[in-house]
């Protein structure tokens, strides 16, 4: 049985106001992810107008979650030992109504991650972003991924992402040539970008910090976390332009996040 | 009571003779800092013409404490089972006396990091560097950052930059727009450099490994610790006329120090 | 006694025969690598046509080892905790006949690395890449490095280099100015690249994971394993063109790098 994968296109003004809403806020994120890309997760929320912060220890995290603003709890190098600290991390966030993001990584694949991130559906991420195979990993489906590669499109997760999103309340963002987000109820696409964003480590895993970053800021949250892939999707174009390879797409694909924080 | 800000500038032959000294000696710095930063760090070293080492197990620092040249010590990701190896290896470069650095990030609002600042402090940093509010902080005063965010002026932190100098014996280094180094009776201020240096993750870490660097040259410790800081704002000036945004910035900026490093 | 270096040189025509291979298998590497180099390992393997996984737990190592097509064990910011697990992870990909790296950071001055060094040999890798060095050490002759830095030439290793691939089965890859690939019979040499690279921090780790993917490729490894080399080196010198220092220099690197994936 087809699905139709007709999700709304998000409006270019509507994203242009939630970029300058974040800006004027800067919110503080603790970002508790993968050592691969913390570098680059923090310089794409400063280059996007946010505060990075990653505190790792467990009695910091404790403290930490009354300061910052919203959290990103991500999988990519989980160890067992980590797993209660971040567990807890996401307790805080959720208890004290703090946004938390939660990124899959890899999920389905490797048992620890796995069951890992089914406990911590319990904890209510206010998103969860992934690629379409995490997607339908979490939704209950049998897949497997090729280590961080998904092995399915966007829209074969489409009718995953939107039960995910039922069952868990939260918005549900699936990344790929075309992004889906959705809360169950109403869907939006968001598409553009480039290819060469998977030939950098970390775009996605830098995404669901952003998604944090904008899922803090009032009004319908559904769209300002559309908004975060919009600015993304926007910095790519403007970035494949500029490059001439992965190497130097990673740097303009900041600049295009900075020129679009300053109005520009 | 006002305070008058009047440090010395620093003479650029100064510090030409001092980046000299150091593409010459190109001193072996081990970096013991936050996992964010470290790629960073390493590259700005290597740029600005000294050798990074990144040695994290307790009983190789204590062997490479006997071939480094100097030593930083960042609590930015610290974990408290960090915490007795660091103490160890700062120990180790007291005894023996080769400078080491203390990079007090986001200390005053989170306790760990807090406590273990103030106990190294006996065991006498060459050079403290922070932000305005880091260094209010560890010089006792009662102020709280926004994680890495100094919520302080440069120059509201001067009398607390000399009061900490004079106390620890250790050359003070604060920055923001301009920076100011001290070591409690002499002062020195750097201006230049530009604000897209706080749009990229750890450049103030790094600054903190080049001071370790610097401060292994023979000569006046003062003049050498505001010389990497003279080098970084030379730096930044090269790097924010040629970048588009954060992301070109900082490969700019490594690529100006190495130009000084050569003499250009 | 002199040893005469004369080595083959590696055909370009074999090289770009490796790399569209290797672009049409993209084998997934698990990198067991260094924090510092971790971002820039990913990158590089992504540039270049292969995909890189960084799986750190114990027991996801178990499991992924059924999954992934190479390993790398880079024991740069080792620390004894570290040990077992990876220690098991080269024992998983021995047993299941999967190509496994070793690059030996900083072996000789540090006890750690170096007993532990000593002990995977026993695993038998399939490649061993380091600088003179430490390729020196590992065939048994005492000199000590300075921290990340070789004290030996290329050509002073070439006795050294073959007598290790003999005795471990190993194919023992030397880099520096000329890059030398031995399986102890046969050496292939691989000239070019730029001295830009020793100014950027990871390459040579990156290289050694590189040369994990290009031993998964079927054929000679010897030639495949050299060709990641000639890859490297040609994407060298494509960057030191368009850099203006280290910094710019690592992301035309990686451009480099894809260029050539794409046959251009």
């Amino acid at each position: 049985m087809p699905t139709d994968f007709t999700p709304l296109k998000l409006d270019a003004a509507i994203a242009r106001t939630a970029i300058a809403q974040l800006s004027a806020q800067s919110p503080l994120i603790h970002c508790m992810t993968n050592t691969v890309v913390q570098n680059f997760t923090a310089n794409l929320l400063l280059a996007a107008g946010a505060i990075p912060a990653m505190i790792s220890d467990a009695s910091e995290c404790r403290e930490f979650a009354l300061q910052s603003d919203g959290l990103l709890i991500n999988v990519g190098t989980l160890q067992h030992q980590q797993c209660h600290t971040l567990y807890q991390a996401a307790e805080h966030a959720h208890r004290q109504a703090k946004p938390w993001v939660l990124d899959p990584v890899a999920v389905g694949g490797l048992s620890l991650r796995t069951e890992f991130c089914y406990q911590l559906l319990a904890l209510q991420p206010r998103v969860i972003r992934g690629n379409a195979s995490e997607i339908c990993v979490l939704a209950g489906e049998e897949v497997r991924g090729r280590g961080p590669e998904t092995q399915h499109r966007v829209e074969q997760a489409f009718t995953a992402a939107q039960r995910l999103a039922l069952s868990t309340q939260a918005i549900v963002v699936v990344t790929g040539e075309t992004d889906l987000v959705t809360d169950g109820l109403r869907s939006i696409s968001v598409a553009g970008g480039s290819p060469l964003a998977t030939r950098v480590t970390g775009v996605g895993c830098a995404l669901s910090a952003l998604c944090a970053a904008f899922a803090t800021l009032d009004g319908d949250r559904l769209f300002h976390v559309a908004s975060a892939c919009w600015m993304l999707s926007q910095a790519a174009e403007y970035a494949a332009v500029k490059a001439a390879g992965p190497g130097t797409f990673a740097l303009h694909l900041l600049d295009g996040l900075a020129q679009q924080q300053e109005g520009r």
